[in-house]
C-alpha cells in the first residue's frame, strides 16, 4: 500500500521492552514502575464500578476529578484554574500532547522542540502539518540554551514544546530558566505546550517550576500531566490538561473527536483517592531514595553518573565502558549483561550520539539490586 | 487567540445530554445504556487490578484480548485475523476512527462519507488535511445510493467511511449492498474504514454483514468496533481495529503516538469475560425486545416510526407533530415534554432537515415507559 508515513518506526520503548522480555533482562528501559499502586486506589475504582459508574462521563471529564486537579494545582503552584472551563481529563499525557498539537498547529506553522525529546512530539507536529524546528539542549548538561531558542523564533513560530522535569535526562528547569523563557516569549504570541508528567518527582528539596507558577507563561500554556506517573498506574492511561479557558476551548474541540472522553470508573477512583495530598507529597522522597540506591550502586563503576534532579530516570555516560553506539550498546547490554536501557540517540531526530544512555529507577529495590549486580560486570 | 477551528462546535451528544440533565428530561438522546453491565465483567477488572496489572500494556493491546477478538471475528464472520499483526486495541471506536484517518489520509486526498454520519468523521478528515466528499444516503430510507457513490469516486479518492448497523438511522446494510460496494471498489485502491460498533445489535434474525465477510472488502478495510457498546460499558472507552497486516502497521504508527496504548485492567477484564460468547449472542434478542417495547408505545402516536433494523436507535418522522426544525423540535421536546432526542440534521454537513429525529432505546424498561408516557402527550 502507498503508505503515509513510510519512515515512521516503532517507538523505542516498545522495541526495548520486547527485547528485554525476550532476553529475560532486568527492564530498566521503558519508564514504568514494577511495584504495585496503593490498594486504596484500586478499591476506589472497584467501588465506582459497583456503583454502576460505567457509562460515558462528560466529555471534559467528571466534575470531582477536574475539581481535585484544580485544587491540587492551586495548593502546589498557587494558580487557580477553573475546573469547568480550564481543566480537561485526557487518555494519558501522550493523547493530551497530540490533541494540543492538532488543536493549535496549522499546516506550515513552525513548532520548536528541544532535543532530546520524547519520541511522540515530532510525529505529532508532522501529523498536524507543522514544521518541526529542532533546538538542542546543551549536550551532556541538558540545560536550555536561550540564545539558540531565541534564534529559532520566527514570525511563523506557533508553539514551543517544553518538558521539565525532563525525560530522558532527569534535569529540572530552574526558576531562572522559566523566567528566561517567559521573558523571551513575552513579545510573541507563541503557545507553550508544557509536558510536566514528572511534576511530583523533583529531588533534593527543590520545587517543581511548573509553567502554572509564571503568569506570563501560564496565560499561553497548555500544561500536561499524568495520573499514571504520579500514582504508579501507568497502564491506566489517564492524564489531564490545564490551560486558560480560550486555549482549553480549542483543545476540547479536537479532544471530543479524538477520544471523546476517558474511562469513567478510573476517573471516579482517582477523584476519591485525590482527597488526600499525601501520595504526591511523599513522592519526591520515595523516588529520591531509589535514585540514591541506584547511584550508590554505580558509584564505583565505569559508567559515569550524570545528575538526576527529577523524573524516574538516571543517565550515564558509557564512553569509558564501550565504543559501541548508544543504540548498539543498549542492545548489547540487554542481551549480554541482562539489563535493558534506552539510548538517548532515540530522542534526537538525527540520532545524535553523545555516549549517554538512560536507566529507569522506578523499580522495586530488589529489581534495582539485581540490575546493579549485573552492571557490576562492566 | 487565532483559532485553528473557529467553526468547530460542541458535539450534539454533549449539548443534548447537558440540556436533558438541566431540564430533568428522560435522556433518549446520547447513545448509552442506563442499566448496569454484568457484574462478572467488573469483577474481572477488579481481579486484574488486584493482581497488579496496572502498568503499560503492549502498545497493540494485551495478547489475550487480541486473541479473544480474533476468535470472535472468526466464529461470527468466518475470517481469520492474526492477533499479533492484525488486531489492535483502541481507546474506544472514536479514537480508532481518527487514528485510521490520520494514518491513511494525506493532505488533499478525497474521503467519501455517507450522510447522515457520526459527527466525528468530518472533523477527523479535516484534521488530516483531507477533502470531505459528502454523498447522501437516500433520504428517509437511509439506503446507500451506489450511483451517487460511483459518481463521487475519483482518482484522488483515498478512502470511504461506511457504518452499518447505521447510526443514526438504524438501517443495516444487506449482503447485496455490501457486494455492490465490493464490486464498485474492485478496480480502485480505495481504503474502507468500516465503523461496525453496533455489530452485535441486528434484529429480526438478520446477520450483520461485516466487511470481514467479503474478501474483496476485508483486504482494504480497517474495521472498527467497540467493547463499550457490546458489553454495556460505554464509559470504559475500549474498542478495537481489525485490518490486514500492512494496514494495521500503518494504523499502529499513528496509534502509538496518539494514545500509545489502552487501560490495562479493563483489557484484562474484557479478555476474561470474552471467554464466553453468550453475552454478544444474547444481544440481538435483548435489544430487539426493547426496540419492540418502544415501538409499540409509539404505534398509535403521530410520531411516524421508521424501520429500526439494528443499533440502539429508533428514528421517527415528526412532520405530523410539529413545524419546528428538527433541532428546535429536539430542544422543545427536551424542555417542554421532558424527553431528549437527537436531530438527524446534526449528522449532515449542511444541516439537511428531513423531519426525522432519533431516540435511543438502550434504556431500562421503566425509563422507556416513562418516556412513552411523556411522549403520549404529543
Ligand atoms: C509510553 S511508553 C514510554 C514511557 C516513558 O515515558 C518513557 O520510558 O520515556
Ligand atoms: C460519543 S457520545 C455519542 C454516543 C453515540 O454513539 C451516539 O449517541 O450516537
Amino acid at each position: 500500500i502507498a503508505t503515509k508515513f513510510p519512515t515512521m518506526g516503532t517507538t523505542i520503548f516498545t522495541v526495548m521492552s520486547a527485547l528485554a522480555t525476550e532476553r529475560n533482562a532486568v527492564n530498566l528501559g521503558q519508564g514504568f514502575p514494577d511495584f504495585e499502586c496503593d490498594p486504596k486506589l484500586t478499591e476506589a475504582v472497584t467501588e465506582a464500578m459497583r456503583k454502576g459508574l460505567n457509562q460515558y462521563p462528560p466529555m471534559t471529564g467528571i466534575t470531582p476529578l477536574r475539581e481535585a486537579v484544580a485544587a491540587k494545582i492551586e495548593a502546589v503552584y498557587g494558580r487557580r484554574y477553573d475546573p469547568v472551563s480550564e481543566i480537561t481529563i485526557t487518555a494519558g499525557a501522550t493523547q493530551a500532547i497530540i490533541t494540543a498539537v492538532l488543536a493549535i498547529v496549522k499546516p506550515g506553522d513552525e513548532v520548536i522542540v528541544l532535543e532530546p525529546c520524547y519520541d511522540s512530539y515530532v510525529p505529532n507536529i508532522e501529523l498536524a502539518g507543522g514544521k518541526v524546528v529542532r533546538v538542542p539542549l546543551v549536550p551532556h548538561s541538558f540545560r536550555p540554551d536561550f540564545a539558540k531558542i531565541a534564534a529559532a523564533l520566527t514570525p511563523r513560530t506557533r508553539a514551543i514544546l517544553i518538558n521539565s522535569p525532563h525525560n530522558p535526562s532527569g534535569t529540572v528547569w530552574t526558576r531562572e530558566e522559566m523566567l528566561q523563557l517567559q521573558d523571551l516569549l513575552a513579545p510573541t504570541d507563541v503557545f507553550v505546550i508544557s509536558d510536566e508528567v514528572y511534576e511530583h518527582m523533583v529531588f533534593d528539596g527543590q520545587p517543581h517550576q511548573s509553567a502554572a507558577r509564571f503568569p506570563g507563561l501560564a496565560a499561553r500554556s497548555i500544561i500536561v500531566s499524568s495520573f499514571g506517573k504520579t500514582y504508579h498506574v501507568t497502564g491506566w492511561k489517564v492524564g489531564y490538561v490545564a490551560a486558560p479557558a480560550p486555549l482549553s476551548a480549542e483543545f476540547r474541540k479536537v479532544h471530543q473527536f479524538n477520544v471523546f472522553t476517558v474511562n469513567t470508573p478510573m476517573q471516579f477512583g482517582l477523584a476519591a483517592y485525590m482527597a488526600s495530598p499525601e501520595p504526591y507529597l511523599q513522592l519526591p522522597a520515595f523516588y529520591q531514595r531509589k535514585r540514591d540506591l541506584f547511584r550508590a550502586g554505580l558509584a564505583n563503576s565505569r559508567l559515569k553518573l550524570l545528575p538526576s534532579e527529577g523524573t524516574y530516570f538516571q543517565c550515564v555516560d558509557i564512553a569509558e565502558v564501550s565504543d559501541l553506539s548508544e543504540a548498539e550498546f543498549c542492545k548489547w547490554l540487554t542481551t549480554e549483561i541482562g539489563v535493558a536501557a534506552i539510548p538517548l540517540s532515540a530522542f534526537y531526530g538525527d540520532g545524535f550520539d553523545q555516549r549517554v544512555v538512560r536507566f529507569c529507577f522506578a523499580k522495586k529495590d530488589e529489581t534495582l539490586r539485581a540490575a546493579l549486580e549485573r552492571l557490576a560486570k562492566l
